[in-house]
């Protein structure tokens, strides 16, 4: 635990290998968090836990809480919402189990595990904790605007709910590959449990966002990228607010904005039409300049999966013309070539 | 009390008249809160409450609890920050003795009223509430970005601490001088107090702050008009996101920017610059667009107590030249202007 106090704990800090507890899911759409473990971060999964009558199989093995502890795992994850969307005793009891054998349980559910009186106390005894990456730290700083060394990019939107999380993901990894000193930096529930740490933004009190933001992604060594996951939009009105103070915390040197060109209106407000891209790149730069003059926009990550496969690759041509800009969709192309710009870019 | 709840339990609602407690407070600029009290709404200050060591008078009442109670005082409002900046016992047997007796107690403190066991428990005896003004509630709504009927102002600023709440108060006070059928809407404590209701913004968790924005002003008749207290500013790196929240939750009509000529540097982040009037009121205009297409800027309130007095006249002049609005320092002009060039604008 010592490390983990190291990292400040204004950030949250997970203990890997997992074990994911799918418990009766019926759908694989429930199981997104999952899912998103077993593809971003396999090597922090040793396997999944599910009833009888769970109808997921996300293909890693079968294990018992007691078979996990031999295979060292040291957190049960809830990445699911259980049917019905509240937590039943079945679950209750398996997650006591876990707990009083010391595994923190690290939960994405809306309740608060703290609810659970026997709960609680099954992770007394053992030291376990209960750990809910829905609720930030209460000792986070106001921002100070103040420049830290190390590079930065944020993966912005045209509207929530777009793909920041995975073209942030992709990007990373396309890095990793090259060889690129760089993190990702989760500010979400999924994003926090494939790094194993973040800060849930969105659940910050507001005074507090862009000093969040700014813990998020602290001073590194100069050749050292944040790959930082976006959240919201500026042009939705529910959520801006979140996505300005991430910014301003952020102060990215680069940006990529994420698209879908089949969405005509905004995700939680639908009598709001979506913005262009070059609109959307032109107030994220304009906003952005307060905390880095030097910000640039190095690519457009586009869901083109609404669009026939001719149509799709078209849209990306053409966008890439007007813009002058790397643009591909991360699932098909991958992220190379915002990478090959990020490199050119900063060298 | 069954109006207060049917006025929607996500706003504070307070209960007057009250009795500003000002203990052993020294120095005038630490009751500032109090003498705001006294200053914009004097009917709901029955009276001050003094230690014999204070050396601050509001030019009220000296009242004890048992005096205020024979004068129907509701509620007792610790206004000022207690001399080294923790509450100690002689103010907690005060307290307790006000809770006892059935008063609320409104607390614009840092530390939270309910950890003082003593005070809950003479609180619940009598069934008075313990307020922090600093405290939001937590069954807030997601903003929706919908329109609601009813005219809204927005005053907003090139920094932070720069006006906004005053510049608020006195157009309301300015419009129901004349007769129109206006409220003023508190984002911050003083406010609260003020108002007597009212969204401490800052403290809404971020997912939120345009939602809290929405039931802060709700839809009310067409002819109505919502003075509503910026806070922060989209130019401030700590606080930009709250602005923007704010502002778009809002959906204000108006704007009136609120700006320091002597001010050369942003209060929390001296490294940048205050932005110029026009260019702020251009990034807030476009920004309101998204939930206000017709938003307009109706006027600019500028403290000029930092310039001698015909510097400050002239300042006024030359920026209202250059901007087209009329420009006034609510302090030694009032708001009169302003007011003129609303009621041309929206007839």
């Amino acid at each position: 635990m010592d490390e983990l106090k190291n990292k400040g704990s204004s950030s949250l800090t997970l203990r890997w290998p997992y074990l994911i507890i799918l418990g009766d899911t019926q759908e694989l759409v429930d199981a997104k968090t999952g899912a998103g473990l077993v593809q971003w971060c396999p090597e922090k999964v040793a396997g999944q836990l599910r009833f009888d009558n769970c109808l997921v199989d996300l293909g890693v093995s079968d294990l018992s809480i007691s078979e996990a502890i031999d295979r060292g795992v040291k957190s049960v994850v809830i990445g699911v919402a259980p049917t019905g969307g509240q937590i039943n005793q079945r679950w209750i009891c398996l997650l006591e189990e876990a707990a009083a054998a010391g595994l923190d349980i690290v939960s994405g559910l809306h309740c608060r595990l703290e609810d659970f009186s026997s709960l609680v106390a099954a992770a007394e005894s053992s030291g376990a904790r209960l750990v809910n990456v829905r609720t930030s730290a209460d000792n986070l700083p106001i921002g100070t605007g103040l420049k830290r060394s190390g590079r930065r990019l944020l993966t912005v939107g045209t509207d929530c709910a777009i793909g920041k999380k995975y073209s942030a993901l992709s990007i990373t990894q396309c890095m990793k590959d090259r060889g690129i000193n760089v993190d990702f930096r989760a500010t979400g529930q999924t994003g926090i449990m494939i790094t194993g740490e973040g800060v849930p933004i969105d659940t910050v009190m507001a005074d507090f966002i862009a000093g969040a933001s700014e813990v998020l992604s602290p001073t590194n060594s100069e050749d050292h990228w944040d790959i930082i996951e976006g959240q919201g939009s500026l042009f939705n009105p529910s959520y801006a607010g979140v996505s300005l103070g991430l910014l301003h915390g952020s102060q990215p040197d680069a940006i990529v904005v994420c698209h879908d060109p089949t969405r005509e209106v905004i995700d939680t407000a639908n009598h709001i039409p979506l913005p262009s891209v070059a609109e959307c790149i032109n107030l994220h730069l304009r906003t952005a300049k307060l905390t880095n003059p030097n910000v640039c926009c190095v690519g457009i990550c586009v869901n083109t999966s609404g669009l026939d496969v001719e149509k799709g690759k078209s849209y990306l041509e053409e966008l890439s013309a007007e813009l002058g800009l790397p643009c591909v969709d991360p699932i098909l192309d991958g992220c190379d070539a915002i990478v090959d710009k990020i490199l050119t870019e900063f060298v």
